[in-house]
C-alpha cells in the first residue's frame, strides 16, 4: 500500500490540516527508465508554503496532487540504467510512501553519510546557506553577517558558516529560548527576538559597526530593520520571504526600497540554491569537513511517521522548529 | 554683489518658493588655496530635493545655508596653485554668483566643449546614465531596458547609450508629448505615459520579451510594474526615487520586494556615479564621441538668470522638463 498526503486545497490565510487530504493506493510500478523509490525522510522547508501561492521558480501546487516536498529514499526496484536497489537518491516525488521516477528526476546520493544528514546539512538547506553566504551576500572576515530566521535550517548554518567565514555574526528568531541556543549553542555573537518589543533598538545594539551582509529568510519587519542598519556598499541575499507565505494579506512591501538601496549603495539579490548545483560537489565537501570536525552543529528536527507531515509543516510558520525539520517515513 | 539662493527652510509636503530666500552679499575673498569662482550653469537635479530630507550620500542641507547644487564656472582670481583666471571648474558651490572654493572641490574641466555640454552629457547625469546602464544594469546586446523618467535629464541619456549597445528600448515619461519626442526624436522602441490608465498592461504590451534591464529613476508604480516584468536574472540599477522625494507621505514600498527577486533571483543594486569617477576620462571620451556622431541628442532645457533657480527646480517635480535642466547664471 502506499500512503499518500494530497495537496487537497489552497489555504485561506494560514495553513490549516485540511489543505490536506490522506488517501491510501496501490504502490506504482516503475515503467522503463523509471525506478520506485521508497521514500525514507521527508524535507520540510517553507518553500512549500510558497508552492500554493503561485508559480515561483517552478509551477503553482494544484490541489488534487500528491504534496510536493524534497526527499531521500532507496529504490527498491529499477527498470532504470544506473539506478540499482539500495541506492539513495534525492528528488521532489512528494509526500507519500513509494514513487515511480524517471532516472533524471532523481540524484544518487552517497552511502556513506548518515541520512539526516542528507536530508538538510548536506543537502539543499546546507547548500543554500553556502552559496547564499559566500556567494550571493560575498561574506569576507570581519563582515557584520545579519540572518534572519536564525534558529531555522538555513538560518542555522548560514550563522555557523559565517563565523568559519571569520564574520561577527547575529540572528533573529522567535523567543528567547531560541535566541540562547544560537549564542549558547551554535556560537552566535549575538541573538535578537524579533517578536519582543524594541527588535530595531536591539539589533542597532547587536550590530554596533553596521550590517555588511544581511542574508534576508523572512522579509517583513527584519529586512526594514536590516535596510537601516546595512552599511555603505552592503550585500542583501534574498532566500526567502517567510513572514509572507502564510498569511491571508500580504504586508505593504519595505519602505526604504529603493530610497536606501541608492544612497547606500546596496545589493539586493534573489537567488536558488539550483543555479549553483554546478558547484554541489565542493561545497559539500566542505560542509561534512566542518560537520565532521564538529565546526558547525547540524540540528536536526525530527518528527516520526508519514501521518505527521501536515502538522511538521504547520509547525514550521508557527517557528517551533529548531534546526532543519523532516519527516522519517520509513 | 553676491546673489544667493538660500535654502530658507525644510518644505512640508511639495516643494515651494518659501523654501528658497534671495540674498545679496558680498563677494568673497579668496583665501591661500582657493578660488573664486564665478557661476556660469548650474544643474538642477532630482537630488537637490532629496537632500532636504535628511542625510543621503551627503550631509542633510540646513536651513539658513547657501542652497547646494553642482555647477560649472569660470575662475575669476585664484590663490590655488593649478588653478589660473579663465580656468573652467566644476563643483558644489550651490546657487550663487561666487564662491570662494578651495581647489580640491573643484575639478578642471577642457574649455574645448561647450559648458551645455559640460554640466549634463559630459558630466554627472551623461556619467550616471552611461555607469548606472553598462555597469550596474550590465546591459548586454538583445536585452530590453526600460527606464522611467526616460525624458528625463538620465532617463533621456540611459536611453540612447543602450540604442547603441544593442538593446531594445522603452521608457516611462507623464505625458503623450514626452511619450512622442521619446520614440521620434530619440529613437527609443516604445514609451508608456505613466499619468494613463492601463500603464501596466501598456508596458506589458510594449515589452513582449520581458524586462531585462530596469533603470529605476523614480521607485513608485513604475518600479512595481517593472518588477512583474523582469525576467529571470534581471538586473534593477536603483539611480533615484524622485516619484517620492517631493511628497508628504511617502508610498509604501514596492509588495514584489523580496518575493519577485527571490522566484526571479534578480539583482537590484544601488549606485552613485562618484563611484564610478575613477574611470570618467573613458567614459566622457565615448559619450563625446558619441554626441559628435550625432548618435546621442543632448537635450538642453535652461532657464535664463539665477533668480529662476526655485521655479526650475519646483517644475522638475511637476515634470515640466525634457531633458538636462540648468540655469544660466552668466
Amino acid at each position: 500500500m502506499n500512503r499518500q498526503w494530497l495537496y487537497a486545497r489552497p489555504p485561506s490565510g494560514k495553513l490549516g490540516r485540511d489543505t490536506f487530504e490522506w488517501r491510501e493506493t496501490a504502490i506504482p510500478e516503475p515503467q522503463p527508465g523509471e525506478a520506485l523509490v521508497r521514500t525514507r525522510l521527508l524535507s520540510l522547508d517553507p518553500a512549500n508554503r510558497a508552492w500554493m501561492m503561485g508559480k515561483t521558480y517552478r509551477d503553482a501546487l494544484q490541489p488534487g496532487q500528491v504534496m510536493s516536498g524534497y526527499a531521500i529514499g532507496e529504490v527498491v526496484a529499477s527498470k532504470a540504467a544506473g539506478l540499482a536497489r539500495g541506492d539513495i537518491v534525492e528528488g521532489d516525488w512528494g509526500w507519500q510512501d513509494y514513487a515511480a521516477m524517471p532516472a533524471k528526476a532523481l540524484t544518487r546520493r552517497t552511502a556513506d553519510a548518515p541520512l539526516e544528514l542528507l536530508i538538510g546539512p548536506l543537502s539543499v538547506t546546507g547548500l543554500t546557506a553556502y552559496f547564499g553566504l559566500l556567494e550571493v551576500g560575498q561574506a569576507r572576515p570581519g563582515d557584520t553577517v545579519l540572518v534572519s530566521a536564525a534558529a531555522g535550517a538555513v538560518g542555522s548554518m548560514v550563522g555557523q558558516i559565517a563565523r568559519i567565514a571569520g564574520c561577527r555574526v547575529v540572528g533573529t528568531a522567535g523567543g528567547q529560548d531560541k535566541c540562547d541556543w544560537l549564542v549558547r549553542q551554535l556560537g552566535f555573537d549575538a541573538a535578537v527576538d524579533y517578536k519582543a518589543d524594541g527588535m530595531f533598538r536591539a539589533l542597532r545594539a547587536a550590530c554596533p559597526n553596521g550590517v555588511d551582509v544581511y542574508f534576508d529568510n523572512t522579509g517583513g519587519p527584519v529586512l526594514d530593520a536590516a535596510l537601516t542598519l546595512m552599511n555603505l556598499r552592503g550585500r542583501i541575499a534574498c532566500c526567502g520571504n517567510v513572514s509572507q507565505y502564510d498569511v491571508a494579506k500580504p504586508a505593504p512591501g519595505p519602505m526604504a526600497v529603493p530610497g536606501l538601496v541608492v544612497v547606500k549603495r546596496l545589493r539586493m539579490e534573489g537567488f536558488i540554491v539550483l543555479d549553483y548545483y554546478d558547484r554541489r560537489a565542493e561545497a559539500e565537501a566542505r560542509l561534512a569537513r566542518w560537520i565532521a570536525e564538529g565546526r558547525i552543529k547540524a540540528e536536526l528536527d525530527i518528527y516520526d511517521g508519514l501521518e505527521k507531515a501536515p502538522e511538521a509543516l504547520i509547525g514550521l510558520f508557527e517557528g517551533n522548529n529548531r534546526g532543519k525539520r523532516a519527516v522519517r517515513v520509513s
